[in-house]
């Protein structure tokens, strides 16, 4: 069975934004495996993949770090179960995806979710999780609750594009889902873990669409422990 | 042979960033066409496509509108032919891919290469091109000028994680180009057409890209009139 390396939660919680690429593309490859929540300043647990973060899986002897890669080993290594990128062309195409979201997603997201957030990480990371975070964000975690009504707008306009597109196909990918469905959706689930504030409208294509992606192979993102 | 109706430009140019789509479309089909150059606010001329309106090809009985759904139907209709979107995943991922780019790099070109696309333009069109655009823009044509510096700066912005893909590969859709590719490259042609206005750097791996995308199909897109 694969291990799953990634970031341990208070509360039984699994908060890795980029974990969650991780879980739905197993979960897609119809691959069990088994999760190894390790606390973000726990660098010597995961000292054997050669790197500092996480997610890591390890498959047999074969271990892989970094979201985008173990998603393409996973590609290559279980061509017979459904596939996440649909060939040559969706593979190029979700790798400039997998960097659009990462650059203006996910930064757009942080300032939303981060104050709350750190109430539900595994308090050991509390000092390395805020020296980490206020770093990014350039002011205190507890300075981002007074901006995050504009945050939120900021985030919505970012999300236009998508918005657009599922109205008039039910996935990112087109008719099913597939893994750049997986980069969007971790973001949702990393605020959904994180954070009780709602980012969507109930009558958002995107909260429509997130369902649908909750629904997937039984409910697999659905019943977790959230915020 | 099919036909092409676009924007007819002053000195044979051909500017309409979205026939550029379809333009790359048939040459990635290897596809022969025959180019119709209708005056923007000439409506009486493309009628028969039901819609007001270019890029539109009539391809033996077939008329069809609008270059996303023109590539949708080189793609259904050619399949032998090299992919535009490499299969179900692709195509609904480079849908996404479409809208994102519409909404997003489209603007942000549009206050660097509007006023010198101006002068470039068939002068039957003016007063339409310019009526048009100043509803987009919110103000005058010539008013773009002075702050075109920073709508250079904003547009760096919005390429920049196309930038970061393309330091790992060489072709937004990977290994080799396809639709996607066009997209982007649309934008850029669109500016190389409109204006002598610089948008990249020389050293900026979005130039590299763009000289690649220059080379293909027989140096197809290089040899047109240009501002």
């Amino acid at each position: 069975m694969i291990s799953l390396y990634e970031l341990k939660g208070a509360g039984g919680r699994y908060y890795s934004l980029f974990s969650w690429r991780t879980r739905m593309a197993l979960a897609h490859k119809g691959l069990a495996f088994e999760s190894h929540p390790v606390p973000m300043s726990d660098k010597a647990a995961i000292a054997f993949s050669g790197g500092r973060t996480v997610p890591i899986i390890r498959d047999g002897e074969v271990v892989v770090r970094d979201s985008w890669k173990i998603a393409e080993h996973l590609e290559a290594a279980y061509p017979e179960a459904p596939s996440l990128f649909g060939g040559a062309i969706g593979h190029g195409l979700c790798h400039t995806f997998n960097v659009w979201a990462d650059r203006t997603l996910v930064p757009a997201a942080l300032p939303v979710v981060v104050a709350d957030l750190f109430d539900r990480i595994d308090p050991v990371d509390r000092d390395f999780f805020r020296a980490m975070m206020e770093g990014f964000l350039k002011c205190k975690l507890e300075d981002t609750v007074a901006g995050r009504d504009k945050a939120i707008e900021r985030l919505g306009r970012t999300l236009d594009p998508l918005r657009a597109v599922l109205k008039r196909q039910p996935f990112v990918c087109g008719a099913a889902p597939a893994y750049a469905d997986y980069i969007v959706f971790s973001v949702f689930q990393w605020a959904r873990v994180g954070t009780p504030v709602q980012l969507l409208a109930g009558d958002d294509p995107l909260a429509a669409w997130r369902e649908r992606i909750l629904d997937l192979h039984s409910a697999f993102a659905r019943n977790v422990p959230v915020a």
